[in-house]
């Protein structure tokens, strides 16, 4: 057959060995902090039946959902329905479910929910679990935005108690701290205080046109957002309304007894005052970073209904948020299962990468590999060396022989470009001795010492 | 919208907690072997270009592929085109390529192939990489046999060096032996060997009819082999030196003695054969399984050109084959690059799930998930415990407190349930000294201890 000069699709990315291996520390951190704190694993398959996923999305999520074709037979019986389609002059993308019955999973949510109503019955409640996998969506790719990404999610399922707001505050807390990233801000409100704004506006219909245009606050600012909420059908005065609340600021307890004045006549957002009040100052957890009222904080997605949080990152750089989440009161109803609320963040993991790039904050073992490699000086220092690198290994160190007795200069450039920090040499005149060299290649010190003393060596 | 009754695609699986602790405590052992001995990880997407995959596992793999619809446009441009091709009679799984342009990985080697090639000139040679993806088959549905899993696979490319075998022989040896599996066997033999037994009847045109006959061995034995290698146009005179030559039995070393003579007017034969001998005869490295020469391995696979080894589970458990691997010429003439041979191993986590699990192999560290939990008696005792909790994290513990003040029988239901084994409860006498009773569930056994000394508590 002939040759192709082989290419990726579009938006996806092969990761290779440096990025994964930083990649790997990011992951590992965030899912000990999952495991400390009493999360547990979950994986769905990358496929869900088309009627799974189809609707929860939106419009725009059905269309840039993944299909997958049928195989076989089942694929070849659409032939006559679909010739039929395309005669009645209906477009393809509207008669998928002909030759497709499968999507790949669009985002971790959707299958947690349908894993938690198939497995009502075994799972014990409040379940916490996490999960860390790849979704699709056919997004138009761009810098930043990619067509396969990971999504890092826990939630707890199954209890109401305002301590799980405190416990993944607590483990965003925990994780960006471990990663030694500092002047990250975790910013948190609560829906149920801009319910209670829609209704201090008398127009609690307009929930969700407020939501969304003040989500955009911080990318396009008060005079747009004003725009935009006169074009949603807000007249002058509720918007100033509206803009007195975002303009409220001060400390988490000014803001709140600021809010507490304004959302006197709104049970609903006195509730969330109280939620999001308990969430602040509990005393229970010590923050690293303390959580921030913002008021402005809105998240534009609909089913959120409790305490909402986002994680910014840095101003230094200019990333923007690397995580959020929020409480909602219904998971599963849509597959049967009604009253399961829960509460959830996720971690941005392409994003926390960019912004440990930047500062640079990965640490020297997120970028090495193999610590030692044994110069193959041929078959006497060979057969020394291998059973020393196997001994090495046993200890959990990595280390490598090289594969073959090239060169001495050919396989320095091999540790070089593989950055491993440490040479060991077994040449004749340490062969002689019963000594190996061992030699630190960026600060270049070299020692000699006996093959026994290798087993107590420091390789740091 | 409607409520739907969800369910999951056929031949695909969830894993919930209890399985994904196990999967990943096989996983992370696996990987750690891999690091050890200076593999590094790659990465690649999920979809390929069609073209990539095209070809390359035959007729049936392009069948079993999962292709990937379309999206939008692209989608609805194929409606002519697809309509004058129904109208032409051609089935639909033949004009995939109209609406297609992508497909589901069908395995980590291809994409590996992929990969080296485009970025031949970043790569320092050899490449020792690792992979552990899922990958995607539409095969028939089967016990054991699934649409989506996982390969975990390792393979050195650029290299021509046998020492590369030795050291993959070794990582099954340091894996299965982390694992706890005793009576495993490394089965090895030489794909040249075959070709100098191909040679010795007479017949190296049918090379590929042999080694697939042979390889049914195991299964069909001895007789039907014989039948089958008729059907495949060997005589009797032929079938017979095969059998003789399937019947080579003793040491390794008798073995080879006895293949020396049979084979000695065969160059590549006895290339074979000294191959071999280098890699269970250098002295260099100690298996605690010593591989055994099994002149009747042949593996299916068309592409291995050397060195061909097969794990076998113990006996006790009938379950086969649970990794396998061997040395092949060419990666990526296919791709435009050629001269890179290598030779890689691959594990089955599926199987070697299902051994682990009949010999009861999971460690208890692979079976739990949170250690401690503290009971929920209030606000005055949540006030302790919260911290406390913390302070457990903090030294890498993972530690709970129930959710909400249920009644205790609940609460310990649920520690049940997620198999805690240790359970704190701070309740009004205990705080009035300064005292926490710690309660092991399984072993019944209670200490009290001061709230200082739980720094110093031994949670085993």
């Amino acid at each position: 057959m002939a040759k192709i000069k082989p290419s990726l699709p579009q938006g996806t990315r092969d990761f290779g060995p440096a990025v994964m291996r930083k990649r790997n520390y990011i992951m590992q951190t965030i899912r000990e902090a999952f495991q400390l704190f009493g999360f547990q694993p979950l994986e769905t398959p990358a496929m869900e039946q088309l009627d799974t996923l189809t609707g929860k999305y939106g419009d725009e999520g059905d269309q840039l959902m993944f299909k997958i074709l049928n195989n076989g037979e089942s694929l070849n019986k659409a032939a006559a329905p679909l010739a039929a389609s395309i005669q009645e002059n209906i477009p393809l993308v509207r008669s998928v479910r002909l030759f497709a019955e499968k999507a790949l999973r669009y985002d971790l949510t959707i299958p947690f929910a349908r894993f938690v109503s198939m497995n009502q019955h075994e799972l014990a409640m409040p379940f916490k679990r996490y999960q860390m996998q790849p979704v699709w969506r056919a997004d138009r790719p761009q810098k930043g935005r990619y067509r396969e990404f990971y999504q890092c999610d826990a939630d707890v399922v199954g209890s109401d108690s305002l301590l799980n707001e405190i416990e993944l505050l607590l483990i965003y807390d925990t994780v960006f701290n471990k990663l030694g990233l500092q002047g990250y801000e975790l910013r948190v409100n609560n829906r149920k205080i801009l319910s209670g704004l829609a209704e201090l506006t008398g127009r609690p219909d307009l929930l969700t046109d407020i939501t969304v245009a003040i989500d955009k606050l911080d990318k396009i600012g008060m005079d747009k957002v004003k725009e935009e909420l006169q074009q949603r059908g807000l007249g002058e005065k509720e918007i100033s309304v509206i803009e007195n609340f975002l303009l409220i600021s001060g400390s988490n307890d000014e803001k709140l007894t600021r809010l507490s004045e304004l959302l006197a006549t709104s049970p609903t957002g006195m509730k969330g005052i109280e939620e999001i009040s308990f969430v602040l100052n509990s005393g229970l957890a010590q923050f690293k970073a303390t959580p921030i009222l913002d008021v402005t904080l809105a998240r534009g997605l609909n089913y959120y209904t409790g305490m909402i949080v986002e994680v910014k990152a840095p101003a230094t750089v200019s990333i923007g948020s690397i995580g959020g989440g929020g409480r909602y009161d219904d998971l599963t109803g849509l597959f049967g299962l009604p009253g399961i609320s829960g509460v959830g963040i996720s971690f941005g993991v392409d994003r926390i990468y960019d912004v440990l790039e930047q500062l640079e904050l990965f640490p020297e073992a997120a970028q090495q590999s193999t610590k030692v490699m044994f110069l193959n000086l041929g078959d006497a220092s060979v057969k020394v060396a291998f059973p020393l690198v196997m001994q090495l290994r046993g200890k959990g160190i990595a280390a490598e022989l090289y594969h073959e007795a090239a060169k001495m200069d050919k396989q320095m450039k091999y540790a070089d470009r593989r950055a491993i920090p440490y040479i060991v040499i077994l040449g004749e005149s340490e062969l002689a001795e019963n000594k190996m060299s061992i030699k630190h290649l960026t600060n270049r010190e070299q020692k000699t010492i006996t093959i026994a003393e290798l087993d107590g060596f420091l390789f740091e």
